[in-house]
Protein backbone atom coordinates (compact mmCIF):
# COMPACT_ATOMS: atom_id res chain seq x y z
CA UNK A 1 0.00 0.00 0.00
CA UNK A 2 1.38 3.83 -0.33
CA UNK A 3 0.58 6.43 2.37
CA UNK A 4 1.13 9.93 1.63
CA UNK A 5 3.97 10.95 4.71
CA UNK A 6 3.64 14.69 5.93
CA UNK A 7 7.42 15.66 7.63
CA UNK A 8 7.79 18.98 9.42
CA UNK A 9 11.56 19.83 10.21
CA UNK A 10 11.82 23.05 12.71
CA UNK A 11 15.46 24.37 14.44
CA UNK A 12 15.36 23.04 17.71
CA UNK A 13 13.87 25.07 20.43
CA UNK A 14 16.55 27.58 21.88
CA UNK A 15 18.72 27.33 18.84
CA UNK A 16 19.11 30.88 16.87
CA UNK A 17 16.94 31.11 13.47
CA UNK A 18 17.87 33.90 11.90
CA UNK A 19 15.95 32.88 8.88
CA UNK A 20 12.64 32.97 11.38
CA UNK A 21 13.91 36.38 12.65
CA UNK A 22 13.98 38.01 9.18
CA UNK A 23 10.78 36.65 8.05
CA UNK A 24 9.39 38.30 11.79
CA UNK A 25 11.05 41.55 10.93
CA UNK A 26 9.32 41.52 7.51
CA UNK A 27 6.31 40.94 8.78
CA UNK A 28 6.07 43.57 11.30
CA UNK A 29 7.17 45.96 8.42
CA UNK A 30 4.43 45.01 6.61
CA UNK A 31 1.99 45.86 8.60
CA UNK A 32 1.51 42.56 10.91
CA UNK A 33 3.06 43.67 13.99
CA UNK A 34 0.97 40.89 15.91
CA UNK A 35 3.19 38.20 15.02
CA UNK A 36 5.77 37.05 16.77
CA UNK A 37 7.89 33.84 17.36
CA UNK A 38 8.20 32.84 14.29
CA UNK A 39 10.44 29.77 13.18
CA UNK A 40 11.27 28.51 9.64
CA UNK A 41 11.86 25.05 8.64
CA UNK A 42 10.80 22.71 5.67
CA UNK A 43 7.83 20.29 5.02
CA UNK A 44 8.74 17.70 3.37
CA UNK A 45 5.65 15.31 1.45
CA UNK A 46 6.24 11.74 0.20
CA UNK A 47 4.57 8.60 -0.70
CA UNK A 48 5.98 5.25 0.93
CA UNK A 49 5.15 2.34 -0.14
CA UNK A 50 4.72 -0.36 3.20
CA UNK A 51 2.53 -2.95 4.63
CA UNK A 52 0.54 -0.49 7.30
CA UNK A 53 0.69 3.09 8.30
CA UNK A 54 2.92 2.37 11.44
CA UNK A 55 5.21 0.75 9.27
CA UNK A 56 5.04 3.85 7.13
CA UNK A 57 5.72 6.29 9.92
CA UNK A 58 8.86 4.04 10.98
CA UNK A 59 10.36 4.14 7.90
CA UNK A 60 9.37 8.05 7.37
CA UNK A 61 11.46 8.36 10.74
CA UNK A 62 14.50 6.66 9.60
CA UNK A 63 14.69 9.05 6.15
CA UNK A 64 14.63 11.88 8.55
CA UNK A 65 17.25 10.12 10.63
CA UNK A 66 19.63 9.57 7.78
CA UNK A 67 18.84 12.22 5.41
CA UNK A 68 15.81 15.21 5.78
CA UNK A 69 16.71 16.45 9.45
CA UNK A 70 19.92 17.19 11.33
CA UNK A 71 20.10 15.44 15.01
CA UNK A 72 22.08 18.15 16.38
CA UNK A 73 19.84 21.17 15.38
CA UNK A 74 16.60 20.21 14.04
CA UNK A 75 13.49 17.81 15.04
CA UNK A 76 11.11 16.42 13.31
CA UNK A 77 7.19 15.34 13.43
CA UNK A 78 5.92 12.68 10.92
CA UNK A 79 2.37 12.08 10.24
CA UNK A 80 0.68 9.64 7.78
CA UNK A 81 -2.27 11.09 6.17
CA UNK A 82 -5.74 9.45 7.06
CA UNK A 83 -6.81 6.95 4.49
CA UNK A 84 -3.71 7.53 2.25
CA UNK B 1 -4.95 36.49 23.03
CA UNK B 2 -1.85 34.27 21.43
CA UNK B 3 -2.31 31.57 18.60
CA UNK B 4 0.26 29.22 17.74
CA UNK B 5 -0.22 29.29 13.54
CA UNK B 6 1.47 26.26 11.34
CA UNK B 7 1.49 27.65 7.91
CA UNK B 8 2.76 24.82 5.16
CA UNK B 9 4.07 26.01 1.65
CA UNK B 10 4.62 23.88 -1.16
CA UNK B 11 5.24 23.60 -4.55
CA UNK B 12 2.06 23.93 -6.27
CA UNK B 13 1.34 20.71 -8.34
CA UNK B 14 1.84 20.31 -11.57
CA UNK B 15 5.06 22.34 -11.09
CA UNK B 16 8.41 20.76 -11.28
CA UNK B 17 9.90 20.62 -7.86
CA UNK B 18 14.17 20.37 -8.43
CA UNK B 19 14.80 20.10 -4.81
CA UNK B 20 12.24 17.34 -4.02
CA UNK B 21 13.56 15.19 -7.08
CA UNK B 22 17.21 15.41 -5.42
CA UNK B 23 15.51 14.10 -2.06
CA UNK B 24 13.73 11.32 -3.75
CA UNK B 25 17.19 10.37 -5.69
CA UNK B 26 18.97 10.24 -2.56
CA UNK B 27 16.42 8.70 -0.52
CA UNK B 28 16.45 5.81 -2.46
CA UNK B 29 20.36 5.65 -2.73
CA UNK B 30 20.64 5.32 0.42
CA UNK B 31 18.46 2.63 0.79
CA UNK B 32 14.69 3.82 0.89
CA UNK B 33 13.08 2.73 -2.69
CA UNK B 34 9.99 2.94 -1.36
CA UNK B 35 9.57 6.49 -1.12
CA UNK B 36 7.88 8.72 -3.90
CA UNK B 37 6.71 11.82 -5.33
CA UNK B 38 8.78 13.99 -2.80
CA UNK B 39 7.91 17.27 -2.81
CA UNK B 40 10.04 20.02 -0.64
CA UNK B 41 8.24 23.16 0.47
CA UNK B 42 8.99 25.30 4.19
CA UNK B 43 7.15 25.23 7.41
CA UNK B 44 6.31 27.96 8.98
CA UNK B 45 4.75 28.16 12.87
CA UNK B 46 4.88 31.84 14.45
CA UNK B 47 2.29 32.86 17.53
CA UNK B 48 -0.46 35.66 16.21
CA UNK B 49 -2.38 37.84 18.68
CA UNK B 50 -5.73 37.62 17.68
CA UNK B 51 -9.38 37.89 19.49
CA UNK B 52 -10.37 34.67 17.95
CA UNK B 53 -9.02 31.42 16.02
CA UNK B 54 -10.75 32.66 13.46
CA UNK B 55 -8.77 35.88 12.90
CA UNK B 56 -5.74 34.25 13.85
CA UNK B 57 -6.30 32.43 10.85
CA UNK B 58 -7.55 35.09 8.75
CA UNK B 59 -4.12 36.82 9.73
CA UNK B 60 -1.91 34.53 8.87
CA UNK B 61 -4.13 33.92 5.45
CA UNK B 62 -2.57 37.59 4.64
CA UNK B 63 0.44 37.14 5.89
CA UNK B 64 1.05 34.20 3.18
CA UNK B 65 -0.94 36.07 0.41
CA UNK B 66 1.90 39.35 1.12
CA UNK B 67 4.89 37.67 2.06
CA UNK B 68 4.97 33.90 3.01
CA UNK B 69 4.66 32.36 -0.41
CA UNK B 70 4.70 32.96 -3.90
CA UNK B 71 1.31 32.85 -4.93
CA UNK B 72 2.20 31.82 -8.90
CA UNK B 73 3.92 28.82 -7.86
CA UNK B 74 3.46 27.55 -4.11
CA UNK B 75 0.32 26.61 -2.23
CA UNK B 76 -0.13 27.22 1.40
CA UNK B 77 -2.07 25.44 4.30
CA UNK B 78 -2.99 27.41 7.53
CA UNK B 79 -3.62 25.65 10.93
CA UNK B 80 -4.52 26.89 14.06
CA UNK B 81 -2.91 25.12 17.13
CA UNK B 82 -5.95 23.96 19.16
CA UNK B 83 -5.85 25.50 23.00
CA UNK B 84 -3.05 27.63 21.85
Amino acid sequence: MSFRVHVRVMPRAGLLDPQGQAVEHALSALGFPEAGEVRVGRAIELDVQAASPTEAEARARQMCDKLLANPVTEDYLVEVEEGG
